[in-house]
């Protein structure tokens, strides 16, 4: 019998699935797919009845509490896995909740009267969660982390694959229907070569969570949640393309490739500056401390979330403890701009010491710098603390921070946020421009303040009308469309008239292309993630200034978004 | 003893309240207030803990009882006077709730088990509730209606009033914390003279309510929930003013005074003109075939909402039914521009046949046109009726009706809406302009389309990232705000460029003075209820067009919303 190489006939066909190419890149490896939650199986009756009757009582009883430690010794395993203290607590809480005797009480109970195993186990949850959520505020917001507990169990019940990234033992590229934070909490950098999504749009999670690690990733890719499990596959995240069925050959082959195109960006180092010298500062994005001491080749901070500081605490944070904090960041980059972004909460960012209602459109409410509206004191208090931190190490970094508020809606809005800051003795004050409104009015919000950073994810998410979330309206929110440049034009224009800075720091300053289209269209930074500077650095110098605006013409002048970015490659 | 008469020396010393006049007019009257859901009374245990344990098990049954009997009276007496069949079957399928012999079964155990009254029926309803969300779908939907029934049970066995509009038995001004669409189902316009709330905004309900029934209206206004039951109060809806501790003949005075001046304004009559006989067309919003019918004095309808034809149904509505009621309403305009708005559904407005998932920011989802991506047979086949009810009266009226889609976002999609349409015969294609990606590109909109009308409600929620509903964000979403206006000037400006209309059918047309700024603005048509007409006819005849622009570049320039209407107001 003759030997059959995989290269000459293959069994399976490649096979191209096209989505949103969202985070640039190539990487190539075997596919796993992240399980969802598990559905329950059909049961008869309408309103008010309940699940078939199952054949044996004390059976269904034993299943369902193992299905109960099966998820209590799964999620343990994660919680001394877990590197991140915050998230270890969250896992360790969720222990607790799938050992509760209470819980584990009422699933027997009600296998015991009759109900199949896997419906005890989520009537059983769906009483808990009806008590968390009867008890409001902090109590309430912990119903998620008891429906992971649910659907852990429940699968471990059905035989069906625990919900989660999963743990091949190898390096993988990770498929999924979507990701959402609490999904990637675990996720380890250093065994996902790509991801893959279903769902999910331009600014979605994965989207961001992709830039963040550097990761090739497609989104809105129809057919990735069919990809078999352990089938090798290749990944273009800049051409939103996934091969499917190539061989290890030819994988190696694509990674190989990949890593040799890093090293080459990774060399270039310095400023950004266009291949004419024309300035465009690469900033960096950063959530923590440690992102600045791990960070390098950035001219400096773009975006200091400040929510860090605040996350999974019932009181606010001392003043000491917050002044550290910015204190600590300011040395990180010694007379290098560091902008200090004010907290950023709101009902779609809870934070449970402000105790903010829930709102039907969360991401239309109490948020960014409205909390003030309620908690002045808050900001006051951050205030302070960015105050006595820029005071500490003045003499000693020879620079101010900067600070700027999110969601700044109105000039009033800006003139009072200034005032407040200025007050205390921070002499560079800015907002980011996410609502239309303030991008619209550029240039009054200029009269009052020192600079403008533009979040493009929450810009497009209002300009059109489309939750950054929403997978179904991607193309709604892709940050190349026209109009979304039309208003990052705006603002630039206002910042040239005042001679004043305008960023970007949205994620959308990732995108190397796009990157000379800011430029050209007039914006002063680019704020990004350390993992996309080299990109971007790299795409800058191989353009003129004069090429810059010759794209931010064509990107404007497009009918959309696909277009936009056809009519800049195409002239690239 | 010598007889003190309350006007030399009142007892309460008047008072003055203000909050936003979002619906203009005076009135005074007798104050009600509008109950809110009772409160449990609180209970020991924490996490899984249960009730108090009441005192006589077999008294608290027969008093939990007792609540569902009252609440199922209450609703049979509220089903039994309603006018609209609608709000009936509402009403009486809410009296089957009350009456489910299975539910009373819950709430006799559970207060058999010791659980107190109050606590028995909250808890047993919450596990319909539950029951009713598993269900999923038009069920799931079905789950308010259970609320109310439990709210009303609850208070009746607390004692305390029962939620929802008072009646006191004679004309009253109505206070309350909010009107939500099933707080005001039932509310007799004859007898609520006017109506203030302590929240809401300037688009919320309560507001679109005011405008749609003329009645004086004050939101956002702090201590309204604190005025006495039965105490007289003046309410003034354009200076947003309300007097407490007023006398009876105060009152009356007040009263007299108002209706003199609706009376001068019902004599005027004609199509809309500036004093120097510039046209603005006066258009009507109508919701149904039977409002089309009430109406007189307009130009048109500048916006029939077609949502009626699908609410409270599980299927769609038959192309006979669909036909019927589009050529009902081209027959009572005979002549006039009629502009049918295609269905306008999505998870906020949900419609159970279209089966849409629900989302985490409704307004920022899938609705209006958006819903086409999901289901385009649903708009291809209103558009068939249209365009059958078109050929069918075409020769009987001598017009042709324009069709308009709702959401619309980009040009691509507003091409693609105006080809669907054009096919069947339709010749008038327009887009409302809701979304600031359209307001931006108004001018790429207008290559493929014929006319826009501006829906300033939607339009602010999103420009400046505020829930309409929100009555935190009041101020944001004050239709005054310079940089909404920009966004009418920026479509306006479009429309005279290619020589084609737009017009304004959102509430803010109905605001007299801000009617005059649109004008200035460029805006050709008003589109308002019937009961705003006389009031704006009125305030355009009196400015020329020249200081309607003047009004327009002040409200323009202004450095904020009160700015505007003061720097407007002031010129009058």
């Amino acid at each position: 019998m003759p030997d059959v190489t995989p290269e000459v006939a293959p069994t399976v066909l490649p096979e191209v699935l096209r989505g949103l190419g969202i985070s640039p890149g190539r990487a190539a490896g075997r596919a796993y797919r992240m399980a969802g939650p598990p559905a329950l199986p059909a049961v008869s009756g309408g309103f008010g009845g309940s699940a078939d009757r199952a054949a044996d009582p004390a059976a269904e009883a034993v299943l369902a509490v193992r299905g109960l430690e099966a998820a209590a010794g799964e999620l343990a395993a994660r919680a001394e896995a877990a590197a991140d203290p915050a998230a270890r607590e969250i896992l360790e809480a969720q222990v607790m909740i799938a050992e509760d005797p209470v819980l584990r009480d009422e699933v027997e109970q009600l296998a015991a009267e009759g109900m199949d195993a896997a419906h005890a186990v989520d009537a059983a949850c769906a009483r808990h969660r009806e008590a968390l959520l009867a008890a409001g505020g902090y109590i309430a917001e912990r119903a998620a982390d008891l429906d992971d507990v649910r659907n852990r169990a429940v699968a471990a019940v059905l035989g069906l694959p625990m919900p989660g990234v999963p743990s091949p033992g190898h390096a993988f590229v990770l498929f999924a229907e979507d990701l959402a934070p609490a999904d990637t909490v675990n996720l380890d950098p250093g065994t996902v070569l790509a991801l893959v999504t279903e769902k999910g749009g331009p600014t979605s999670h994965t989207a961001i969570l992709a830039r963040a690690l550097g990761l090739p990733a497609v989104v809105a890719c129809a057919g990735a949640t069919a990809v078999a499990d352990g089938s090798w596959v290749s990944v273009d995240g800049g051409a939103g393309e996934v091969r499917t069925g190539i061989g290890e050959e030819k994988a190696a082959e694509v990674e190989r490739a990949a890593r040799a195109g890093r090293e080459r960006l990774a060399t270039a180092s310095g400023p950004g500056r266009t291949s004419d010298g024309h300035p465009v500062k690469l900033m960096l994005n950063i959530g923590s401390v440690a992102d600045a001491q791990a960070a390098s080749g950035a001219e400096g901070v773009g975006l200091f979330r400040s929510e860090f500081l605040y996350l999974g605490r019932r009181s606010a944070p001392t003043h000491e403890e917050q002044a550290g904090a910015y204190a600590a960041v300011l040395r990180a980059f010694p007379g290098a701009t560091v902008v200090i972004r004010t907290l950023d909460a709101g009902t779609d960012k809870p934070l449970p010491f402000l105790g903010l209602p829930s709102e039907l459109n969360p991401a239309l409410g109490v948020r960014g710098l409205r909390v003030a509206r309620r908690r002045p004191e808050v900001l006051d208090a951050q205030l302070d603390a960015i105050a006595e931190a820029a005071a500490e190490t003045g003499a000693e970094t020879g620079g101010q921070p900067w600070v700027m508020a999110p969601m700044v809606t109105t000039a009033e809005e800006a003139a009072s946020f200034a005032q407040r800051a200025r007050v205390r003795g921070l002499t560079c004050v800015g907002a980011m421009v996410e609502v239309p409104a303030a991008a619209l009015h550029a240039d009054r919000l200029l009269r009052e303040l020192d600079f403008l950073s533009i979040g493009t994810n929450d810009l497009s998410q209002y300009t059109f009308a489309s939750d950054r979330q929403h997978g179904e309206l991607a193309d709604l929110l892709d940050p190349w469309q026209p109009a979304l440049l039309e208003l990052v034009a705006r603002c630039a224009e206002a910042g040239l008239a005042a001679g004043k800075p305008v960023g970007v720091c949205g994620e959308a300053a990732a995108d190397p292309l796009l990157a000379t289209v800011f430029a050209g269209l007039g914006v002063t930074s680019l704020s990004m993630s350390a993992r996309s500077l080299p990109a971007v650095r790299d795409a800058l110098a191989r353009h003129s200034l004069d090429q810059c605006r010759q794209n931010a013409e064509l990107a404007l002048a497009a009918t959309g978004p696909a277009a936009a970015r056809q009519a800049v490659a195409g002239v690239r």
